[in-house]
This record gives C-alpha cells, structure tokens and sequence, in this order.
C-alpha cells in the first residue's frame, strides 16, 4: 500500500513559483519510495481542525510542527516518519500553523478527551515561513526515504 | 558602505533551476537593505582554505556552518549577523563544507597560530544538502534585514 503524507498549512500557497517547483520535485523523487505528499491549505483554524478531525476519525497519524517541539537529526526523523507511517496505517498528517503558530486546542488538547496530544516537532530553532518550511519537511521526507535505501543522498 | 556577505561552498552549484531562482529572489530583496549576497563555489578544500586566508588578510568575519555549531532562533541570529558584519568592517563570508564537513584545520585551528576560530552556527539539528543550507541561510539573512526593519516578514 502506497504510504500518503498530508501536509495541513493554515495559510495560502505561495505565489513563488520556485518554491512550487521545489515541493514539486520532491514530491515526484518520492513516487518511486512508493511515498504520495500532497499538500492541503486551510483558511483557518477552524478549517484546519474540521480536517484534523477526519484524519482522526480514520486513526491517521497526526504530528505537528512546532518552534517548542522536539528536534532531531535526519537519522532519527527517518525513523519516527517510518513508526508514525505504521501508527496511522500508512497515513501520515504533518500540520503547519499559520503566522499566528498552532490553534492551542493541537497545542494543549483537553485531558477529557481520550485522544493522545499529537507529537511536537521542531525543524530548526530558527523560524521559517510556513511555505518554507514545507519544503523543508518535503526535502527531509526525501531524505528519510534515501537514508532508509541506505543511498548516498543523505551524505 | 554596502555590506556584503560571501557564501563560500565546496561542491558544485546546484542543476536545479528553483533552487538558484530561489538565492536570486532573496538576492535582490536584499539590495535595498544594502546587503549584497554572492556565492563563491570552489572545488575543493585547499581551494577553499585560499579563500579564506585572502578573507583573513583583509580582515573579513568568518562565520562555518556546522552540525555540531550553535543553534540560535532568528532574533539572535540577526543580531549576531550585524555584529559579524560590523567585526569584519562590513564584509562576512560564511563557509559551507562539502560532503565530509568542514576542513579540520577550519574546526579546529592550531593554537600555534595567532587567529582566533572562527564561530561554528548550526542551521538545524537537520542535515540539508548543500546547496539546500544555502537557500536557507540567504533566507535567514533576509529575515535577519526584516527584522532589523521592524517589517511583519519575520511574524
């Protein structure tokens, strides 16, 4: 079964066609890993929740990126991509905050409800656009992969 | 006076046009700052090494990218980047290794000789190729000038 990475950004596409092209490219170098990245752009939170909530209810994974989350190397995130796959049946959603960063109940979720908090992820102690960090993920997702084939693209 | 900032690189430059579209966009954004952003490629380490020593003898900052350098957020970055420009009487060259890294003798310079080490950043607890560290530190030193600006990019 193919394995499927949502990434969920609050916010609009980017109007640079560079950047685009990048994700683009990345997301065809990962077709033969048998990896689909697609990208999904929500308005608001509110929208951003209602798509979370149906990833949920189909036990996709769901991790969020976050400036306080936690921070690996390449290596390590490979293999949490690899275990987060596996946890959501093959389906994988990473969630990137608008300007304004994650709507709080992702952040602080309410203890009454069963559900796990989703695991916090930091790409860098710097801050990034939201459309700059997808590409940033998509280019580690990539390296996963290679890392994973033991290629020398990771090197 | 114009500052202006050198990327040294050992490898070579990348043949995916959105990545160099992407350093050019950043590159031309930057000219109203007064911040001038070229790259120099070089083949290899000695050829490296030779750049640097006409960047120490004009007095020019070195400032290496390294995975085990120190990792900052964006605020302290651009505060740092001033202050390296001002060091090096507006002229700063940042050094990106090839595949192995960084030549020794840049990460661990002998005692012997009078010049101090030059500071070691990391990006990211994430290894990027190259020509990917690129794009992200032009995109930092953007940044770096908007916050400087007090504008609403960096929000």
């Amino acid at each position: 079964m193919a394995m499927r990475v949502n990434i969920r950004i609050v916010g609009r596409k980017s109007s640079e066609p560079w950047l685009e092209e990048g994700v683009q490219m990345y997301e065809s170098r990962l077709k033969p890993s048998n990896v689909e990245v697609e990208t999904t752009w929500h308005k608001d939170n509110p929208a951003l929740m209602k798509g979370i909530e149906q990833d949920s209810q189909k036990n996709h994974k769901i991790v969020c990126l976050d400036p306080n989350g936690r921070s690996t190397s390449s290596e390590i995130f490979c293999d949490n991509l690899y275990n987060w796959l596996e946890e959501g049946g093959s389906r994988l959603s990473f969630v990137i905050g608008g300007a304004e960063g994650l709507p709080p109940e992702l952040k602080y979720p309410k203890s009454s409800t069963a559900q796990a908090s989703p695991p916090l992820l930091s790409l860098s102690a710097l801050t990034f656009t939201h459309q700059f960090a997808r590409l940033l993920l998509i280019e580690q997702i990539y390296r996963a992969t290679e890392i994973r084939k033991g290629s020398g693209y990771h090197k």
